[in-house]
């Protein structure tokens, strides 16, 4: 697949869920996606530790408000996937049997994807499976410096709305996920959709990924 | 409250949820509201006809993929609000028993109210309570027309990112509901604040509400 060849197989994307996720990390993306498949043949899973709804609370402030979400599918029943799309959050900074259950998850089931998609500081956590070893990626500009410490070994990228690096395509801080999935879109499924979604959605993209504002903005 | 002036007293919000309401366009404001929480006293109701979760699924294209979010409340036994937000989505196209119940919570909701919120068609959602009639409002941009359609005596503005009008804001389609929410956030606790959470979001504002390039798009 390439750019401007259209997408014809019907594609089974995944998104990961765990406790303290970014709200729109996810929902940004998800958006785009449900868009999509309004003209194209897609599948969709939302892939959580359990089937019991997943919440966005912040476990760091005591009166933070949340959502919750309900999965489709548990890491250990997972169905058939092309794409994996990773969110970041508040979440992804704890240590707890969730998170390196999430992270067992990506590590295991990378071999059969087509693409690897993650938003905000949900690449640290595939920097914790050694997936970005040698590669290059990008993260949240905020919240850089402890991100980029999961992943010694990455040449991580501090100027990039997103970066592209063999089939893992990585992406800066929350509503960046809408720019990356609308370039992974273009890519798949050719410029024009992804526009007359961006369109849709009434969003003025990003549309070069080395340009990045906030990056200047947090000193990167 | 005014401009800079900041919030003190706890503000109780709360986000009404329907079959196929945009993903988005609750999650955009939602996410602001999330970050805002983490240093401010607030309260969040997700209201809804029941206590099932609530699907963005659209009805109109067989194969379209969806979430499902967990209302807290349902219309019929809602906590006391000072804020109300309605998003738009396909949802809103349908007539149904479940959309006149949303109509009625927000027309009785209403005198108890500080502000409304609307994004994208959610303003048709409050245009047919009767409550903009006479009133400046906006809403999505692409599906203009239909829109305007539900409320003939309301003074609609189409080029817009956002209007406020006495305490109802309502915003153009689908990521406008950031810039809204963003706008109220300055508003009531200080733009700082609200530029605060901008930047954590790596969102570039749109942040002159009579500049909106999706007026000219769909020829507006």
């Amino acid at each position: 697949m390439s750019v401007n060849s259209a997408q014809t197989e019907p594609l089974r994307i995944g998104v990961v869920l765990f406790s303290a996720f970014e709200a729109l990390d996810a929902f940004g993306p998800l958006n785009c996606i449900n868009d999509l498949s309004w003209t194209e043949n897609l599948s969709l899973a939302l892939l959580s530790a359990t089937l019991d709804p997943v919440t966005t609370r912040s476990p760091f402030s005591p009166g933070a408000t949340g959502q919750s979400v309900v999965p489709t599918h548990t890491f250990t029943a997972p169905p058939p996937l092309d794409v994996l799309i990773v969110p970041g959050g508040q979440g992804t900074r704890v240590s707890s049997p969730e998170i390196d259950g999430v992270i067992a998850f990506i590590r295991d089931v990378y071999p059969q994807l087509k693409y690897l998609i993650t938003v905000c500081n949900g690449s640290g956590l595939v920097a914790r499976t050694g997936l970005l070893d040698g590669k290059r990626a990008t993260t949240n500009k905020k919240a850089w410096h402890e991100t980029i410490a999961l992943g010694p070994k990455v040449d991580w990228v501090p100027r990039a709305r997103w970066v592209t690096d063999g089939n893992i395509w990585t992406s800066s801080g929350v509503s960046a996920g809408i720019d990356v999935t609308l370039a992974w879109i273009g890519h798949v499924y050719g410029d024009e959709k992804a526009q007359i979604i961006a369109d849709g959605l009434e969003h003025t993209r990003h549309e070069d990924s080395t340009v990045d504002p906030f990056a200047d903005l947090y000193g990167l």
